[in-house]
């Protein structure tokens, strides 16, 4: 069992991961590499990279570079159609065969909420973008959101800044009162923007438009927000608002088996927005509260690289049950218990395989 | 006097118009020409592209060409700063020196208002995009919108266009629950942007965006509203309120002789999505009538060309009084009388020139 080596990566636009396990569930080695989105290279150097960053991989463990490794699962950015997936991974196996025996293709979302459960769940990402996934206990899966921004990314990085700026020009517009004062939000916009007029904003909205350089000014609206600042506190909120949406919009896909986690619906978040949850809370649970029958939730912060989750999908996809210790891929970032009215209609209690923080886990040995 | 030759040239990014009136107020001329936006064709282009027009508006009207014209009046879009308005001008009296002996050069909402009246008044423009000018009658001149689809574009046909599209596929990812149903507003998209799911709607909203395709959606939906579809109703109801939040902005820097106006202040509603004025009323009505003091104001649909305002600003240039009936240039789209309990507030009633249409203007001769 120990001459099996089973690999994982995590990729996304600018940067990836590799991580190699042996068969009984110890870490070899974890590496990072450039970016993987095929979108962005096309196929055929996407392809090379994660040959690439294998091969460094195995080097890196010592193991012999000719000797494919067991499995190797992906989970990689821009990964959302099956049909690219399957020619992703074909591409691999046929070009590359000193990669791996058998190749597994799935997204990132897919990826981070197999690092954390195989009973499924929900992820919500709220980087630059914002999407949600759930994939339940039976495999099916459900989406909302992943529009970008043109038509969607509430509560994202990219989302807050927008709506920071938008209520700054409003108001110099007179066509729209802020809710509290903007002037250091105002000042935050001009410092992050180097600009010295609204006008100048134009540039940065249209012919030099970058989402990401747009989506860093929501950091500084966190610190705004710690420093006090009730307007950057109010957009926050709202963000969490749209947040909470998404566990809305997806619920009533959740299959009952989910429904039966005592300790609640794991809801991986993933993204750096989830960072100012202190602000997001808010907003958040008075989403939440205003539905009736919301059930038990758990809100997850992974801790483990997705490559450890795209090792777990690879392993699944051969059926081989390898060792691990879930509880040590996240910490509890908060835990939703509806109000007393309503607790009692959905949630089920049952006995069932938990880890040590409550999520229910198939019979996994669990790392020593 | 007769041997005066004043013009006016309409210019917008896809095509211009230009007009030749004598001194006694007599068209002579109105011919078509190319799109004459600078910031979509340099300099340079437009300033050949203006001359060229002045050119074959004078073979037209039968007058020598290398005789200048007393004076041009450009109303423009994309002029909007005064640096680079003043850099039009100049290159056009330097190098065509036959073109006219004084050239002025102003913005198209300037022009709008121009040839409607010349105390001032308010224009809104709601077409692909949306934007709002107020000019008062000692000349200052106050803004709101013009942010462009990234930042703004409220009430506009772009604006009408994403929200039903946003309500479409919000509904279809849960996330939010349509106040009316979307059937026939989705049918209509898809045939629209000739797609068969929602996914296809990422292309028209990133890399094949094309704004003018985008907002033509609004003229349908206009139909749909014509047919009794509520989903469109309600939309462009939404969008009158976006509209008149645009009046509201403006009215606090209303200069207080435009208010003196009898038939209340002159807004000059210009582009396609006014044509749906019977669906954006409600909505329109309703926004102004939550605002105590909503002064009386007058939406009038321009029916001359703003080659017609371009004129009118040039001879303002060069002190000529030149003949005039702004009363034919315009119809009334609606008359707004405040609610009866704050409508003695503001109104100030007094007698003043007036055209038959009850504007006051100044003592221009009117053409006979």
């Amino acid at each position: 069992m120990s001459a099996l080596v089973l690999g994982g990566i995590e990729g996304g636009s600018t940067h990836s991961a590799i991580i190699l396990y042996n068969g009984n569930g110890e870490k070899l080695v974890h590496c990072k590499g450039p970016g993987t989105n095929h979108w962005a290279l096309g196929m055929e150097e996407c392809q090379r990279r994660i040959h690439a960053m294998v091969l460094e991989a195995k080097k890196e463990a010592k193991l012999p570079e000719d000797k494919p490794l067991t499995v190797l699962g992906l989970s990689l950015s821009g990964c959302e159609s099956e049909e690219q997936n399957n020619e992703l991974r074909d591409g691999i196996m046929k070009k590359y065969p000193d990669a791996a025996l058998e190749v597994v293709v799935t997204s990132d979302t897919v990826g981070s909420i197999a690092a954390i459960s195989d009973a499924g769940g929900m992820v919500i990402i709220s980087g630059t973008g914002s999407n949600a996934l759930l994939i339940n206990p039976d495999g099916t899966n459900h989406r909302s959101g992943g529009w970008g921004h043109a038509l969607g990314d509430e509560g994202s990085g990219w989302w807050v800044s927008h709506r920071a700026i938008k209520i700054c020009i409003d108001e110099q517009d007179n066509y729209k009162k802020p809710p509290f004062a903007t002037d250091t939000m105002w000042r935050t916009i001009k410092e992050h923007f180097d600009i010295k007029e609204s006008l100048e904003l134009l540039s940065h909205c249209y012919s030099d438009f970058q989402k990401p350089k747009f989506a860093a000014l929501c950091t500084k609206i966190y610190e705004n927000a710690q420093m006090g600042d009730r307007m950057s506190q109010w957009i926050l909120a709202e963000a969490g608002k749209a947040l909470a949406k998404y566990v809305l919009a997806l619920l009533p896909r959740v299959h009952p088996n989910l429904m039966l986690i005592p300790e609640g619906i794991p809801i991986v978040c993933v993204g750096s927005v989830w960072n100012s949850w202190d602000y997001l809370k808010e907003g958040f649970l008075e989403e939440l509260n205003a539905v009736k029958a919301t059930p038990r939730l758990r809100l997850l912060r992974p801790t483990a690289t997705l490559a450890t989750g795209a090792t777990y999908l690879g392993a699944k996809a051969i059926k081989y049950d390898l060792p691990r210790d879930y509880s040590s891929n996240y910490k509890t970032l908060y835990k939703y218990n509806p109000k007393p009215l309503c607790s009692g209609s959905l949630i089920i209690k049952e006995n069932g395989f938990a880890d040590k923080n409550g999520l229910p886990q198939n019979n996994h040995a669990v790392k020593a």
